[in-house]
């Protein structure tokens, strides 16, 4: 395989070359998900690494495809913490799948940029009608469906979904009380809320001491009372504050914790608010009926988001964002710049998802969530999410039996808290020992996981979800935490 | 090729399943890149179109790959508009190439969430240096390298680029007056800047009246005068205003246009105000020699951004920022979750390009660029960038030969903006004469190109740049350009 520059110049987007090279990446990225397993998961290299290995500035010729792809296997790979190894319990798992990928593969060779209807009619439309096939999975309320006022669009993460819809929840409520006003918008969460919310308070100009991060605890489950809900709006109400925006969690980062949507989405109506539901890993589930119950209260939400990148098996980046009135999201984030204006948009004839996210360009994510649910079908995307969660519940069935272990928090989903109980219950060592068993755990490079903090208890995620992932992992992973842990007992 | 859903349970990352689908995605899009000449470049399908060909929600079982291409190719490609068509002519371009492609394929196939280094180390350090082998390609200064205080961050489109450094410049100056003063602070820029600064004022709640749209003619050939810069700006300090921002294009969408960045930049510093550089399209033209004056005064700036997803071969999306400090832009958006922290980052060993960013999650972005500038090589890209330009000449001198028609604003890259003068130079109909040839020369579905307004002048654009455009594409461009106005003239 040779240079990409032939004779007769540089032939950027040769047909050939680009079937030529491309197969012999496919090869590529095969053998590496048949080696993954092989790999340190959590990669072990010291920060400044690989600027040690690479020249400090571009070629000036071209180099060989060849030259190219020794050095990902050589340079880079040891560099990748890998989010797709079978071993990999950290975070959130990222799906990928065959159909994900060929749908990454085939947006990338489209590569078109769909601002606009118009710019590509078919990426717009299939986010629409995918969208709502989604929304039926999930068996959302009429109103999300984009048939009505509402609709749903795919945002990069979830991240920016909730940094959409509080912009258009500000803009709303200034429209009607002034934007002097901003200083007075207050925002509610519980504390197990992800940090993305407190970021888009940052964006937004929301003043941070507006932010309420109520308290939440293990009588709960960590999910928020509406009680303290309740309270805390009354309270800022007579303070001459402007309750605004809330976001509830289904299946809290922490822990899977799920707040009450009906009760405190009542609430919210009561008083104005826009609710809005982050159901980013948990959201998946919910197209089983058995685990649809979480959501339940849905249909008093504002908007509703759930990442298909997470455990739907769709590529990153696929952040699935439902609204009731999308006109609030348009009103706060469209601009209407001569060189875009065409017939069809000018018309109101069709929908420019444009006015639905912070970017104006986007890529056609929409292929990859349509190739999931068709070559999957619904039928087997139930059965796999099934499957983690019954793995998940094998995995705490090992902590229990083991009386060195506890489980830190109630398991919903996939994921596993739990904590290595410190010896003659003493607990001031106890995170520092939950903290070193981690960092052993996780330099062993057999598997990875992460941490979290629960009611100031220094606590083991252990989440299952990659797609590569069997009861032999499982059970293999278990034996690694137990390992380190002895190890470390013993030294104690 | 058979369902992915085999004997024995779903097999959602096999390699050989991925293996036997991927080489078949392979030839599907090398075959649309060969035939990519004979769609309608801009896509005639109606609004709506697709809902009357799918299903109206997600199959149960799973269907066949070969289902799912067959009406890629049927019910898909129909709705798209060809970006990479060698006669697409509109907007900017958004170039696709083979290196850009495969560093697509890598990224979706490790699918690691690079938000900070510990997720995966090779995904942050490759983007550090590969963003410092572009700054020394553009010869931008040491400032914006990531060896000091500075450094690049790969953004997903211009619009956040420009909104991050609004953010930071916004609370920097916050900061010091404190955030009640909001209302007070005013940013600039001139009325050829890019309708993303005006959205990202929106977002970070700059009130709309406090955005100075300073007016620009063609006396400058639209670029923004320092001297209504600097009256704005004594005029707004005269009020009790605080200028902090300003925003400077080189190479604006209506008509590159190139703002004076060394005499605005000393106006920004003396005022203490944040200097953004916007130059996503004509950035890329930078790495030639001869074209490096127009960003000579980016020393002045704060920021800079160019998009290796317009011009260079570098597939969408691949915004790239640099700043001169790094830690504005991280105090105005990091958020340190618990269950985020980690050795590295909680030892500030290592960038966390969250903090740099709008999302939490990324992908691998900079394989594809890193890719592009070792296959190519800095001097074949040099090359393709000069062949556009020529090209472009070219298509100017056809215009300049035909007197029914007028160069409307003079060329400076790949971007030739041109008018069909109207008969007896009777300008009430011009407008809509030019309208009118934009339509039917879009209908033909032989080219696409766009349209601005210059001087309350409808001004066709034909924006050079698509990988595979050669000599013949311009000629036969010219040739339905004149046909489509012949026509037009007759009937009038």
């Amino acid at each position: 395989m040779g240079r990409l520059h032939r004779e007769g110049g540089l032939k950027p987007m040769d047909a050939e070359q680009l079937r030529e090279c491309a197969h012999k990446m496919v090869d590529f990225i095969s053998d590496y998900y048949k080696n993954i397993e092989n790999f340190p998961v959590l990669s072990q290299v010291q920060p400044g690494y690989l600027r040690e290995l690479l020249p400090d500035s571009a070629p000036t010729h071209p180099e060989s495809f060849q030259d190219v792809l020794n050095d990902v296997q050589a340079k880079i790979l040891p560099g990748v913490t890998h989010w797709q190894s079978p071993d990999y319990f950290a975070y959130f798992p990222s799906n990928s799948s065959v159909a994900g990928f060929l749908g990454e593969m085939l947006s990338a060779g489209i590569n078109m940029v769909g601002f606009s209807w118009i710019t590509s009619p078919a990426a717009t439309e299939l986010e629409m009608i995918v969208l709502d096939w989604l929304a039926k999975a999930l068996k959302l309320p009429d109103e999300f469906l984009s048939i009505g006022p509402g609709g749903g669009v795919i945002q990069g993460t979830a991240s920016e979904a909730v940094l959409v819809v509080l912009l258009a929840a500000r803009d709303k409520v200034l429209r009607k009380v002034g934007k002097d006003a901003i200083g007075k918008l207050v925002v509610y969460s519980s504390d197990q809320t992800h940090s993305a919310l407190q970021k888009a308070c940052q964006i937004g100009g929301i003043h941070p001491e507006n932010h309420r991060v109520l308290k939440t605890d293990p009588s709960t489950e960590y999910a928020l009372s509406p009680e303290s809900f309740c309270e805390a709006i009354s309270h800022d109400i007579a303070s001459g504050l402007i309750p605004f925006f809330f976001c509830a969690t289904v299946g809290t980062t922490s822990s899977t914790a799920v707040d009450p949507l009906l009760a405190l989405g009542e609430i919210t109506k009561s008083n104005g608010m826009w609710f809005h539901v982050d159901a980013a890993y948990a959201g998946s589930a919910c197209i089983c009926p058995e685990f649809r119950h979480y959501i339940d209260g849905v249909k008093e939400a504002d908007s509703f988001n759930m990442n298909a990148h997470k455990w739907l098996l769709t590529n990153f980046d696929c952040s699935a964002l439902w609204v009731k009135d999308r006109s609030a999201l348009i009103q706060s984030l469209s601009t209407n710049p001569e060189f875009l204006k065409n017939k069809a948009s000018q018309g109101n004839m069709v929908v420019d998802y444009k006015d639905w996210q912070i970017p104006l360009g986007r890529r056609f994510r929409s292929l990859k969530l349509w190739m999931v649910l068709r070559l999957y079908g619904l039928e087997n995307l139930q059965a796999y999410i099934r499957n983690h969660i019954e793995l998940a519940k094998m995995f705490e069935e090992l902590v229990k039996q083991d009386p060195r272990f506890e489980v830190a928090a109630p398991r919903k989903f996939s994921l596993v808290c739990l904590r290595l109980l410190p010896p003659q219950n003493n607990e001031d060592c106890a995170n520092k020992l939950n903290h070193d068993l981690l960092e052993s755990v996780n330099s062993t490079g057999k598997i990875f996981i992460s941490h979290t903090v629960l009611s100031s208890k220094y606590v083991l995620r252990f989440a299952v979800g990659a797609p590569l992932t069997e009861e032999r992992h499982i059970v293999a992973a278990w034996k690694v935490l137990q390992e380190e842990a002895s190890a470390l007992l013993r030294i104690l």
